[in-house]
């Protein structure tokens, strides 16, 4: 006896010992400042209480960061659980979702659960996506959704290519996954009001820094928001989670320091890609890089000798690097160029 | 177009204003002593990273209080989540849950996102179930799902009772909702080793007053729990969530101290019982009591002038009314004979 009946996609949960360098994770915890209003907040917080589920003065602080009113916001238990809730209103069986392989494994798991299919059309890291191309492949899906930018390839979408989706695909939600579009400058929040199938999914886990406070937003038309408010699971986001996202939303201008450092050192990546001869490390608009060769296990193994995580994909020729501090690109980026070399030598 | 494909049943959030006896809430926040070691887990807290999805320190803490062993702890963003993911392992279009009426409205939630078909048997507050019945209304189900203390009739199930309906029902999951069973005493945490197809959730936000953290619990064997844990959304409890927790549960002692008192107040309206006229205070094994009875508007309304708020259901005659402090059950009290002997004039 088993309490599954289905046959769903399991996720694997990170590892997390070493430098990690595997879930595209800020290399930074919060600042004093922040952590000391962090916990005065705890003085008046009502712990005995259920959330406040309208989550108002939460809403209202993200909505102001990214230019939208707050009755066009969502909060959620991390994005996961946004994209969670939008496929589980548009998937059953007999329904569709079109994506892109590869993409982030957690879209598997809701579309599993729920009891839909899901199709994939095969992007290259590194060469751009034929929008009308893809397109004519999820013009039949009940949703269509993908990241952008692309985990784990680092490719972006233009903002002009997802228009051109949304000319076509009117009927049913286009959701774009942004968790990294602040490492990028093309993200579709500004075409919401024009368009009502388009939902999009932020978080605080990357470019705030926050991934172990568990919150994420969906943004899209006040309407849909309403409609999917009043089926999104009450009390989702816990009070310490939602105080400490107001802290962080008001210290804004911080964390887009921090992207502008990560941009920087995401750089010195693109600065060694042209020298490489077993690798190619691909272009990223995100705080990761993807790394592919032959000469793979060579790399992994060079890691691992130094106690260094990164993403690995189970079968496939490449692996995901964050970019972290910059004495761990220091080290990541010497592995790279002596593993390339030592070929070279061979 | 919205991304609405489905009839899902919708659940109202509790209002958060007043005094507040509408959702099983404690009166009381946490102690200085509390707030003083969660204030200082802070310090070490890293936000940066997702939560260990191991959650092996606070499984291993729930273990020890409820005396299972941590690899039969699920850790859940509420016991609601936790009911969720059972419910969507199990149901899907053509499977039916089988619970009972009244209970526990995010049931009909969960089965109506995954398609299922719920089925209710009918209960009466303060009458024994009939589990002879029960057992053959629910054993074409393919899944049977019930709280116990029952909310919102205070009702409670023998573990007895609960072994004969296991006794029958082998081959499809059997969960019992024991969010309220400190207030009780008949919990079947002790039969998970001997029945591979039970499953029990628990909760933080009911005797631990921690409702505004969003902390709950699956129990089952370990191989059901190793499955459903792979099934599991990733980092479904935040790294704040996790540290408050294992911080409450060094206090247990404190709480169970609490949930005395709350039980000694519960006598209050047990005494009061037997002398209105117009209404009928059920016995209660929980913390809340549920008042029935034609008068139930004029009662509603002396509550809302005295901005007391409990929990209404619309179109039945009764309302449930939480067990607060004493100075909020001595208005309570008053208020229900007060207003039963005001009818008693007329």
């Amino acid at each position: 006896m088993s309490a599954r009946n289905k046959a769903v996609s399991a996720y694997e949960a990170h590892v997390q010992e070493g430098v990690l360098l595997n879930a595209n994770e800020s290399p930074t915890n919060f600042d004093e400042q922040i952590l000391t209003e962090i916990k005065a907040s705890l003085d008046t917080t009502l712990f005995h209480r259920y959330p406040d589920d309208s989550y108002r003065s939460l809403k209202e602080a993200y909505a102001q960061v990214v230019g939208v009113e707050p009755d066009m916001v969502l909060c959620g238990n991390g994005s996961d659980q946004m994209l969670g809730l939008l496929i589980g209103c548009a998937m059953a069986e007999g329904k569709t979702l079109a994506t892109l392989a590869p993409d982030f494994g957690m879209y598997d798991y809701y579309v599993s659960m729920y009891g839909g299919t899901i199709k994939k059309y095969p992007i290259a890291a590194g060469k751009p996506l034929d929008m009308d191309a893809f397109v004519a492949f999820a013009k039949d899906a009940d949703m269509v959704l993908f990241s952008n930018p692309n985990n784990p390839t680092g490719n972006l979408v233009s903002g002009a290519d997802i228009e051109k989706l949304l000319q076509t695909i009117r009927h049913v939600p286009v959701v774009i996954d942004e968790a990294y579009m602040e490492f990028a400058d093309e993200s579709v929040v500004g075409l919401l009001d024009q368009y009502p199938n388009l939902f999009v999914t932020r978080t605080l886990s990357k470019a705030y820094g926050a991934a172990g406070i568990r919150l994420g937003f969906l943004l899209s038309r006040a309407e849909n928001i309403q409609k999917l408010g009043a089926l999104n699971v009450p009390y989702n986001v816990s009070r310490t989670t939602q105080t400490i996202g107001e802290i962080l939303l008001r210290h804004a201008a911080t964390f887009a320091g921090r992207v502008e450092q990560i941009c920087r050192q995401r750089e010195r990546f693109a600065e060694l890609a042209p020298s490489l001869r077993r690798f190619t490390l691909y272009p990223s608009h995100a705080n990761f890089v993807l790394v592919e060769g032959e000469g793979l296990d060579d790399l992994l193994a060079a890691f691992k000798a130094r106690n260094i995580v990164v993403r690995e994909y189970a079968g496939k020729p490449y692996c995901r690097i964050t970019i972290g501090s910059v004495a761990e690109n220091d080290q990541v980026l010497e592995i790279i160029r002596k593993v390339d070399e030592s070929d070279a030598d061979v």
